[in-house]
């Protein structure tokens, strides 16, 4: 569990207002879920919800389990299958919070993750699919990231290669192929039965990995095999995508393996350079509603807001800082002109009785203000450059407006 | 644990962005605290966590007990005498995030509630308790409340009374004067041995509340005992509070008993017609960060932001409800107009098939824009008034902006 410092908490807010600003342009609206939820509501698609991976416990009056959420996807659809029931499809929906997962590998290990996403419910195929794709597309270009690219997978493709074979043997092959181990997926699957052009086609998925050169090839490994539908399923998408210019690239994973059971078709991640990991990914998960007893198709996508942080920093997006200004005077003096710059809209606080320029810097003052009888004295804390003014307000807030140095979009 | 619908999850989420700002402009800077603490970080001034109102659990790895924070002001003394141990003091701090309060009554007692607050570290005595108030009565203003009062108390009033008087017999004792029940506040207090003019002023302080009016007579019931001091504390705030106008009204309450066990002098609330409970608190608490081996005064207050909502409510607070377009056509067309209206800040969504202008209500779309190979026909959604134009993104952004029935602050 992270505290956000000042800076960093600050353009994490800011972020996830851009973010959520962009969903809203959708149409998305926004809804609040409860971080705790009951257990059963996030044991979706039959699953149980992983102990290693969820923290759950006991509500102490009810005996409910319940559990601080590891995904807000579930949340959303018992929100829409009970309290906006009556409501007409489909449902455009934003949310924002933090999830918590649990990572195995260290000895603290509860993690909380900041997410931004989007549920599109009750649109079927391709077109929700794009519409979620282009949404989630909009966020990150809002955000500054100029460059992104979108990996498609679908969550039927390797299961549909594995009808065959014994379900109880389909975990081994799909960690397998999750590591794109193809001596062990090859093992693995004639082992558990499979054989001829499925497991061909098995095999070969780890390798069907990239831009639209490889359609060719998988056409021709997966003809006549189970897999032929999902991957044209995905080819179509893949192409309206392309045609779109969703992201700087689309690039198709056939060997994806699904990541939440839930998924039941096109699955997408949006990958940029520096966090190593996703900064958000979705897909369709038509399966999901009817744990709720409605029938809703859906799809949607989560933004991972510390990835994308990470990987706005790593693109060098220019950030705003905020202007504000440290005054130091006589307290009747001070105390106007505080009350004056903040009905400008510019942050200013008292400065400390010493060490000003010190203070200034380790709370990330922009400038410092010095009033003295006969006026004032403005110093840029950055480069030290002074300019002496009138002490009045407006004047100093014109000043400021005016520097090169306080230029920012004060949209914010 | 409440979900927050669409409509009232926009609200609550302008409302809080409004509260920061204002803060900010105070020079306070946005941390991030986690939702989940060590229970002993929130054990603070020795006191236990009561298992009643916090929900706590093992940590299965570590078996480290931690907590759902019930109040996010332990945390940020954690963050200041931890990670920001280094920084020059005074820290000027703000936060948003939920608390969770268990409470007694209900079955399902679960309270997540939506604070935004500050802590002033650092500051000690009359001028951070007045630049607290003045921080949090600007947030009120921000957020477009008229009328709210302020209302002050001192934590060291009645305890200053009860010194002479074990301390187990304390509780039923302040029992009764959170009560104001001026006949068991006597007997209680008389059995526990008080008497004399300690005894007379005790039993005066649920009457000593009001404007400032109630000085004269506190004063001379408060004469000569150990009351004197914080009385005279409490006396200068309220004047400086007064003249500085914060609030429409200046209230004290001598009666007031300390709600958190850390608040060491002056306390407030923030009182507004509607919720029947504070929109805001907060106070003095200078032995809070001895706990954590740093010995700085500190003060600060929380806004409840569910109430301030509905204070905003019961106050008819004007809201702007953003322009939402439904779009209507051929796919290309609407696809077209989509863009264009994102592009121009205008959130626009495609229209169902059936049932436009239902579902146009139903998910609060202001606007219905219907595509002709001719033009286009824009329907405001509230009167059902029709205009005819040119099916052009500029043209219909233009159109929104001039309606009379879409003007609204775009700069939020």
């Amino acid at each position: 569990m992270r505290d956000g410092l000042p800076g960093e908490a600050r353009r994490l807010a800011r972020l996830t207002r851009v973010v959520m600003k962009a969903f809203e342009l959708f149409g998305y609206e926004r809804v609040q879920l409860p971080a705790l939820e009951y257990s059963e509501v996030l044991e979706v698609g039959g699953r149980h919800l992983d102990p290693h991976s969820v923290l759950r416990f006991v509500e102490p009056e009810t005996g409910e389990v319940v559990a601080l959420r590891p995904d807000m996807t579930p949340q959303v659809a018992r929100m829409v299958s009970t309290r906006l029931a009556e409501a007409p499809m489909p449902a455009r929906l934003c949310y924002q919070g933090s999830v918590l997962r649990r990572r195995r590998e260290r000895a603290r290990n509860n993690q909380q993750i900041p997410q931004a996403g989007i549920e599109l419910v009750g649109v079927s195929g391709p077109d929700g699919d794009l519409e979620v794709l282009q949404a989630a597309a909009s966020a990150l270009t809002a955000s500054g990231l100029a460059h992104f690219v979108v990996d498609l997978g679908h969550s039927n493709l390797a299961p549909s290669l594995l009808r065959s074979v014994a379900r109880d043997r389909w975990p081994a092959i799909l960690d397998a192929l999750a590591l794109k181990d193809q001596a062990a997926l090859a093992r693995r699957a004639q082992r558990a039965g499979l054989s001829g052009s499925a497991l061909a086609a098995l095999v070969a998925l780890p390798e069907l990995h990239g831009g639209g050169e490889i359609w060719e090839r998988a056409e021709r490994l997966l003809a006549g095999t189970a897999a032929e539908t999902p991957a044209r399923e995905l080819k179509s998408l893949w192409q309206v995508a392309s045609s779109h210019r969703v992201g700087n690239e689309v690039t198709i994973d056939l060997g994806e393996t699904w990541r939440f059971d839930y998924y039941t078709g096109p699955m997408f991640q949006l990958l940029a350079e520096g966090p190593g990991l996703p900064v958000g990914s979705g897909g369709r998960y038509d399966a999901l509603y009817a744990r709720f007893g409605t029938g809703h198709a859906a799809a949607g996508c989560a933004i991972d807001l510390d990835n994308l942080a990470w990987a706005c920093r790593h693109g060098n997006v220019p950030e705003s800082e905020p202007r504000r200004v440290l005054v130091s005077g006589a307290p009747a003096d001070s105390a106007r002109l505080l009350h004056g710059l903040r009905a400008a809209g510019i942050a200013a606080a008292p400065a400390p009785e010493k060490g000003k320029m010190a203070y200034a810097r380790a709370w990330r003052y922009t400038h410092v203000l010095e009033l003295a009888s006969d006026g004032a004295v403005l110093t840029h804390v950055a480069d030290a450059a002074k300019r002496t003014l009138q002490a009045d307000a407006t004047e100093v807030a014109r000043a400021l407006r005016s520097s090169r140095l306080t230029q920012q979009k004060d949209s914010e």
